[in-house]
C-alpha cells in the first residue's frame, strides 16, 4: 500500500499524460478517487469506461471541491484557461501540478491566476512523450522509470512539494528539480528543437511536385530520423509558441552550424566535416553510455 | 539453383556490402569462386574465415584476371583508384558493377579510367547502409527485399547490363533504374541531407560546456531522430564531397524553410507553424502508407 493517501483526485484533461497519472496512483493504491473533467465527453466517458477515472466532473468548481490534488494536463496553452477556472474553488490544502511540456508560461499563467493559492502550485514535466494521444493510450505503467522534472517556484510551500513529489514517485518516475527557465532551455536543445527540424525535414521533402517519388527511395534512416514529425501538430504548434525565446536561440545556433557545414562541403573541407561528424558521433556514442549507466 | 552462372567474382572491399553480395550469390548457387581484395589482411582473412571468400588476392591484377563480374565496394572516394587498377586487366567479357552511395562521381571516374572497357560497368546502389562495418557484419540476407538502384550509361553494353542485373536481383533486391544525375538528386534529399542535419543537431547539443546536462534530459526522440550521427564519418565525408552540388542545394532549400519557420515563431504566428506541422505529418503518413503496400 502506499504511504500516500489522496482522497479525491481531480484530472483536467484525461489523455494521454492524466490518464496514464490516474491510472499509475490508482494501481499504486495511492488515491481513492478520481474525477475528471475535459471537454471531449466521448474521451471522458472512455475514460470512466477503463476505469482511470470514477466520475466526470460537470464543471471546474465541482471537479476541484474536497480535492487533494489536481493534476492539470491540458495542452499548455490552456493551462491559463484552466488554472483561471479552478482557483476560486481550490481549497487551502489541496496541491496543485500539471504535465506541460513548456515551464516558464505555466509560471507565468500560474502567477496571473492563481493569487494566494499559488504557493500551492508545483509545476511538472513528466519526459514520457509518444505519438498517441486520448483517454486509450493511457498506462500506468507511462511513468515507470521516466524522468519527470519539478520546477517549484520560490513561494511553493513545502507541504505541497512533498505531496507533488510524492506523486509523482508513485507513478514510478524519477524526480529532477530544476528553475522553469533552465527547464525550457534544456527542452527547447534536446526535444523542441528536434521537432522543428523533423517537420521541417518532411516537409521541404514533402511539398515538392516530386515527393512522392523522392520519398519512395526514403529508407530506415529516413524513417527514424522523421518519426517525431509524427505527433500532434497542435501541441508543437503551442510548445513553439509557449517556448518561443528559447526555441529562437536553438534554431539561430543550428543554423550557424549548419551555414558552417554548407560552407565546409561547398569548399570541400572534407577535414572539417570529417572532424564535425566523428565528433558528432562519438558525442552521441558517450550519451548512450551514460543513459545505459543511469 | 540459379540461371545466372559466375565462375570468379572479384570482391574490392568486402565489407558489409561487398561481404554481403558475395554471400548472398553463393548461397544462391550463382558464384562458383569469390576472391577478395583490400587493403585491410586481418579483414579479409576474417571474410575468408566466414566463407564470404574463397581466395586473398594480392592484386588488382590477379583478382580481375578470367573474372566475369567484378563488384567494387570501396569508400566512394576510392572508386576512381580502383578502377584505375583494375582497367588493364578486366577482360572483354567480365562486368562491372560498384555499390557507391552517389553515383555522378563513380560515373565520372569510370569515363576518366576504363577506356574501352566502359560499356561494361553498370553502376549500382543497393540501399542497405547500416551502421555496421566489416566482413563479420555481412550477411546474406542483407539485399532481401531492398532497393538496388541501377545508373546505366548510354555507353552500357546490353549484355552487362543482363548479368549486373541479374546478380543484384539473386541477392534479392529489387531494381530501379534512374540516371546518375538523378539519383544523386533523390539521394541528396532523402538521405545525405538527413544524415547531415543529424550530425549538426549532435555537433550543436555535443559541443556545449553543459552537452552532458543537456543529453541527461534526451529522449526516445532525440535517440530516433540521431540515429544516422552513429555512420562512418570517414563515409558520410565522402559522400559529402561526392555529391556536393546536390547537396548544398538540398541544404539551401532546407534552410530556407527554416528560416520561415523561425520566422513564424518569432512573429508567433500559430496558424502558420501548425500548417507545416500538420502538413509535413500528412505527407509522412502517406508515404508510411504507400511504403506498407509497395
Amino acid at each position: 500500500m502506499s504511504l500516500l493517501s489522496i482522497r479525491k483526485l481531480a484530472v483536467f484533461g484525461v489523455g494521454l499524460i492524466g490518464g496514464s497519472f490516474a491510472a499509475a496512483l490508482k494501481q499504486a493504491g495511492a488515491v481513492s478517487h478520481v474525477v475528471g473533467v475535459g471537454r471531449s465527453r466521448s474521451n471522458l466517458t472512455r475514460a470512466a469506461e477503463l476505469g482511470l477515472i470514477d466520475e466526470i466532473a460537470e464543471d471546474a468548481g465541482a471537479a476541484v471541491a474536497d480535492a487533494d490534488l489536481v493534476l492539470v494536463a491540458v495542452p499548455v496553452r490552456q493551462t491559463e484557461r484552466v488554472l483561471a477556472e479552478i482557483a476560486p474553488y481550490l481549497s487551502p490544502s489541496c496541491a496543485v501540478t500539471d504535465g506541460g511540456s513548456t515551464k516558464q508560461s505555466v509560471v507565468e499563467a500560474a502567477r496571473r491566476t492563481l493569487g494566494a493559492r499559488l504557493p500551492q502550485f508545483v509545476p511538472a514535466h513528466p519526459i514520457a512523450g509518444a505519438e498517441r494521444s486520448g483517454a486509450q493510450a493511457a498506462s500506468a505503467q507511462l511513468y515507470r522509470d521516466r524522468l519527470a522534472v519539478l520546477t517549484p517556484l520560490a513561494e511553493t510551500g513545502a507541504q505541497f512539494l512533498a505531496v507533488v513529489e510524492a506523486a509523482w514517485r508513485e507513478c514510478g518516475a524519477r524526480l529532477v528539480t530544476m528553475s522553469p527557465q533552465r527547464h525550457d532551455q534544456v527542452f527547447a536543445a534536446v526535444s523542441h528543437l528536434p521537432h522543428a527540424l523533423a517537420f521541417a525535414l518532411v516537409h521541404a521533402i514533402g511539398s515538392r511536385p516530386d515527393a512522392d517519388e523522392l520519398l519512395s527511395f526514403a529508407g530506415a534512416g529516413f524513417r527514424d530520423f522523421t518519426r517525431i514529425a509524427g505527433s500532434s501538430p497542435e501541441m508543437w504548434r503551442d510548445i513553439c509558441l509557449m517556448n518561443r525565446d528559447a526555441l529562437l536561440s536553438e534554431l539561430e545556433l543550428y543554423q550557424e552550424v549548419l551555414a558552417q557545414l554548407a560552407a565546409d562541403v561547398r569548399k570541400g573541407d572534407g577535414a572539417a566535416l570529417e572532424s564535425l561528424f566523428a565528433g558528432a558521433r562519438a558525442a552521441r556514442e558517450r550519451w548512450l553510455g551514460a543513459a545505459k549507466e543511469s
